[in-house]
């Protein structure tokens, strides 16, 4: 048996507001056993970028990313964010360590190409060194990864951090049992999106295909259940959808898992 | 007979600029055995600050870092200057990991006090923790240290990168022998500051005694030399004064040495 690997993905909005951000780090200090942190950061580089007099192209909720784009993620995410929640987690005695892709090379993408739209300096993710990841976390440092990867030629690569969660968690799944948590802004997948008290508490393949049948997944909520089932295929042990204030109780968000 | 650990500190003109950044990264990877990089940042931070409406104030040499300054010089140092580094060296063979001092806690500062200037968010070294730095760097891994420590109650401190690297240097002499090398502007301590020819190659403390009563050293060659020597007096083995592009051939610049 491995041991146990808890994942945990938030955005932005929980990680750039002062209180947000203290009642993360108090829940994710928590979290017994071996953890990861992925987040993002979106909002603080739309706000740096905007006092820099560069406007924020979004297509399909992706940011288009020039040279000049690609300065403001790498400063917000890799520094103003990524160490903002280093020191927090360190104060609360979690030994974090920020990375990026580009850190100990433990994320490897290329530039996306072709397709209708340029993204720029958008990456997609091609391998996760889940042999140096382990041995670190296993050493009792706690990864805090900001959504930069690198192509391996001297580029830093704006990447989605539902992708790198998603990744991560793949790249450790012969290492440690994971458990991968996204945190969203619903309690979970909702029958009733305007219910919080509506979660759909354990999906299986099954249960997917009846929900979309129904209707009650749909738009941007398919693409991140295709994620986790993607995940679980690929040996991550659970996925779980909840939001952010749940994080001392996982079982009351929604559990994606094989059967 | 311990390790040999070159520690190599270079100061934000040489990193800021992509002609000279990409020699550094030639001669930096280039350099055999285990080895660290610290570097600065200043004029990067300063320029951004600009765009952001943000009026830098240095006194003695020392940025003044109210909260905003802070949130720059963490985007700036730890985002955007280390990760080209960080890439860079990647992309030239060399497993970097970038590191501020709040990562796995690595260098612990105090805030500076009193005095009769308020410097702010500026933080004064007390300790490194050179057990996991020469874990890291006996893995394999080449950390690059950005001006930035923590204070272990969640906030972030800017400091200074020669006092970084000085601290840095002491705290692996107990693993290593280190070798800790500042690169300045000019070839090394000169006889004739306007020769670049006329470096004094070898500095013992009674060379060092000479040169202040003649007056070769003087003004803030002073402090510099005086933390070479508080070095070597806590275990480090060389220190060297060169040029950034002078990397490839250590011999050339001054060494300062115990005897």
């Amino acid at each position: 048996m491995k041991d146990k690997l808890t994942i945990i993905k938030v955005g932005g909005k929980i990680v750039e507001e002062p209180d947000t951000l203290a009642a993360l780090l108090r829940d994710f200090a928590a979290i017994d056993g071996f953890k990861l942190l992925v987040h993002g950061g979106g909002r603080s580089a739309t706000k740096v970028a905007l006092k820099l007099g560069l406007e924020t192209k979004m297509i399909g909720g992706r940011r288009v990313t020039d040279r000049d784009m690609l300065d403001v993620v790498t400063m917000v995410y890799g520094g103003l964010v990524n160490k903002k929640i280093v020191a927090g987690l360190q104060a609360a005695g979690v030994n974090a360590l920020g990375l990026t892709g580009a850190d100990m090379n433990v994320i490897v993408s290329h530039k996306r190409l072709g397709g209708d739209v340029d993204y720029g300096w958008v990456g997609d993710v091609d391998r996760v060194d889940g042999d140096a990841l382990a041995a670190l976390i296993r050493s009792g440092v706690v990864p805090v990864i900001a959504p930069l990867t690198h192509d391996g030629n001297g580029n830093m690569l704006n990447t989605n951090a539902d992708t790198m969660a998603g990744e991560t968690a793949k790249g450790l799944a012969g290492h440690f049992d994971v458990s991968l948590v996204f945190c969203f802004e619903k309690a979970g997948v909702l029958r009733d999106e305007n219910d919080d008290n509506s979660v759909v508490a354990k999906i299986t393949p099954d249960v997917y295909e009846s929900l979309r049948t129904e209707g009650v997944v749909a738009g941007g909520m398919i693409p991140k259940l295709d994620n986790a089932f993607d995940a679980l295929s690929s040996g991550v042990k659970s996925v779980i959808i909840t939001k952010a204030e749940a994080l001392n109780d996982l079982s009351l968000g929604s559990h994606i898992v094989c059967q």
